[in-house]
């Protein structure tokens, strides 16, 4: 829980007792939605490495794993820290590594941390050689593939330097350990078979270059891709041997969007009071702006643009076509989905409580300090302390 | 400073040793913006209220203000209960209040702090008088007013509504202390003449409305306007006895691009580190995505789009049309403004450190725990913590 025992007395017990706006997780949709990429991979030797980029709550992976130390992702040397304080032990930080933060590494590693880092290049590449022979650390290391386009990473097209790379590597105090690449323009797809479609060249792309490596006689033992779109299509995932997502377990509107989930899935929201109303234009005035639900708009080029957020009654029923279209920094702005019929605008008095569905889970959650972990019957069952920073 | 002693020997001393991302402020602009903003009101019976939400540190408005317990605006209770335990007692909580927020409200008075409250609606009205008498505390309640269709607020079209408010907040044991209003329609304005107008309708309402509360007998000591954007006008404030600006001790690129300010006057920045590079795009790849920058796209409605933020050097000068582009959670894509020439990306090698200037400041610093106060040597002379939360 995070607090101290003396403490409990004062906390709310049910979610008509928080203080808005403050964040809402079911858990029940939560299992679902980890159940379901479990699912995914079984029978397969692919093992599912989740990122905890999103969640960034040690007591909330630990719930939703039962408590197992699973490998995991992380995007940051603050969680690689936290999680490995909390006994994670086998961690892949996942953005290329700048030769500032070397040090770092090897200090986390040197508290028993199996962390792996990342490069693209050949000037990273030498610092970590150089870092890894100064610190007789045999930091293990992937190379960063780009499979779409999306941003970082060395292209099909560049094969000769991913060789250079990994014979640097080789040769080094480090070890080349493998590639790793994100299908980011997967979030991008409109269609299932768009989505398989990316899906299925970030698996290729990535067995294609791991092969190169290998047939430059250089180990490739970690093939890493991944991202929530693609972990649930229905690509082939053979010659990989490990898939990172982090979103699935709570999913968003931009998820339910493209297909990979449905709204009902949502298992994060944030909890919202109705503070005022303009009746002439058929607005409710919520004390949620975007301090509380984020600046994201990432429904805004999808079919169905969700404004910042969908709006559910205090249970998370949503109400049809209601979503907040305006966003300032502590105010809210609710009203009927542009286009759609304004005569049914439901009746929410001053001091109604609403649940507001997120476009993206991890920006809305990283403008929160903790987690209301709430039965359906509006029982506060855990708070989960989340940190943020680097 | 926030930190105890014995842990200064371990904390940066320059802005060479910092880990990336992280805020850093320029206390040059920041004073040079703060005594413009006195300057605009020397001579004139109206006051500053600051606005706190922005900045959201008791260091950082301690410095500012000489340690001068100014009046000030706050969004949340939050930053209302921060400054009050730091002896700020003159207090003004600009979001309409929902109902159950009332109890946070009295506590807050009875630990000294002059804690006035906002509301526009009759049934906030009855809820703060109920409670004003269940409590015994002479709250002062704020009757918002809506200028420009904004948000939230009663028209000049409600007179009626109006006066009913304040014949029931004056009839009870609350303190019917005056009306309040924001001109948030000023920052699309894309003119100093459009800003001046904006300016001029948000003096003129206000001061009409006050009027038809006094015509009705009721009091109406405070007129509290403000904006940014309408701060810096040359707009009359004869009959307004306060105004509430807080972007502009920091300024960012949306001010600058409606005129408020240039991008030299811009005090806050993220500093970033290059983690890689795209040659066949001139792309370079930084350590700070949105997570340390924001989501907020506020520039990309004005003539000038700065993407997510202008690109500058270590020392904060910056390169012609760079900007961030695209930004991941931790990767922020920096490149030529589109339509601008190619041919002169600056080399800018693994490990380079940059500072980005920001689109939103008050969206930006919400991503961070403290601000690193750099001098124009690289030296750090404080770090200050900042809070978020409600």
């Amino acid at each position: 829980m995070g607090f101290a025992e003396p403490m409990r007395a004062h906390l709310p017990q049910h979610i008509s007792q928080l203080q808005t706006p403050c964040l809402i997780v079911d858990t029940s949709k939560m299992t679902r939605n980890v159940a379901r990429a479990t699912g995914r991979l079984t029978g397969s030797d692919t093992k599912l490495r989740p990122h905890l980029k999103t969640v960034k709550s040690v007591d909330a992976i630990s719930f939703t794993f039962s408590g197992r130390k699973i490998p995991a992702t992380v995007s940051t040397l603050k969680e690689a820290s936290e999680f490995g304080s909390a006994g994670y032990r086998d961690l892949l930080y996942a953005v290329a590594v700048s030769p500032q933060k070397l040090q770092q590494v090897h200090a986390l590693r040197r508290t028993g941390v199996d962390l792996k880092i990342v490069v693209d290049s050949i000037s990273a590449a030498h610092a970590v050689a150089n870092s890894a022979a100064a610190e007789a650390d045999p930091l293990p290391v992937l190379i960063e593939l780009d499979v779409d386009g999306h941003r970082s990473g060395i292209g099909r097209e560049d094969a000769g330097l991913l060789v250079q790379i990994g014979t640097i590597l080789n040769n080094s105090a480090a070890e080349l350990a493998g590639v790793i690449t994100h299908a980011g323009e997967s979030y991008g797809t409109v269609t299932d078979d768009g989505r398989a479609q990316a899906a299925l060249i970030e698996q290729q792309v990535s067995v294609e270059l791991a092969q190169t490596l290998r047939g430059a006689n250089l180990p490739c033992p970690i093939v890493s891709i991944g991202s929530t779109p693609t972990l649930f299509s229905n690509a082939p995932v053979d010659g990989v041997t490990e898939i990172r997502a982090g979103v699935y377990m709570f999913f968003d509107l931009v998820q339910a969007g493209i297909g990979v989930c449905t709204e009902d899935d949502i298992a994060l929201s944030v909890l919202a009071t109705v503070i005022g109303h303009q009746q002439h234009k058929n607005w409710i005035i919520t004390d949620a702006g975007w301090m509380a639900l984020s600046t994201d708009r990432g429904t805004s080029s999808q079919q169905r643009d969700q404004g910042y957020g969908v709006v559910c009654d205090e249970t998370g029923r949503p109400f049809e076509d209601l979503i907040v279209v305006r966003a300032n920094q502590e105010h809210g702005i609710i009203a009927r989905r542009p286009g759609t019929e304004l005569a049914e605008i439901p009746d929410l008095p001053l001091g109604t409580r609403l649940r507001i569905l997120p476009n993206h889970a991890c920006a809305t959650a990283a403008q929160h300090a903790s987690y209301n972990v709430v039965d359906t019957g509006g029982n506060i069952t855990a708070v989960w302390p989340r940190f943020g920073g680097w």
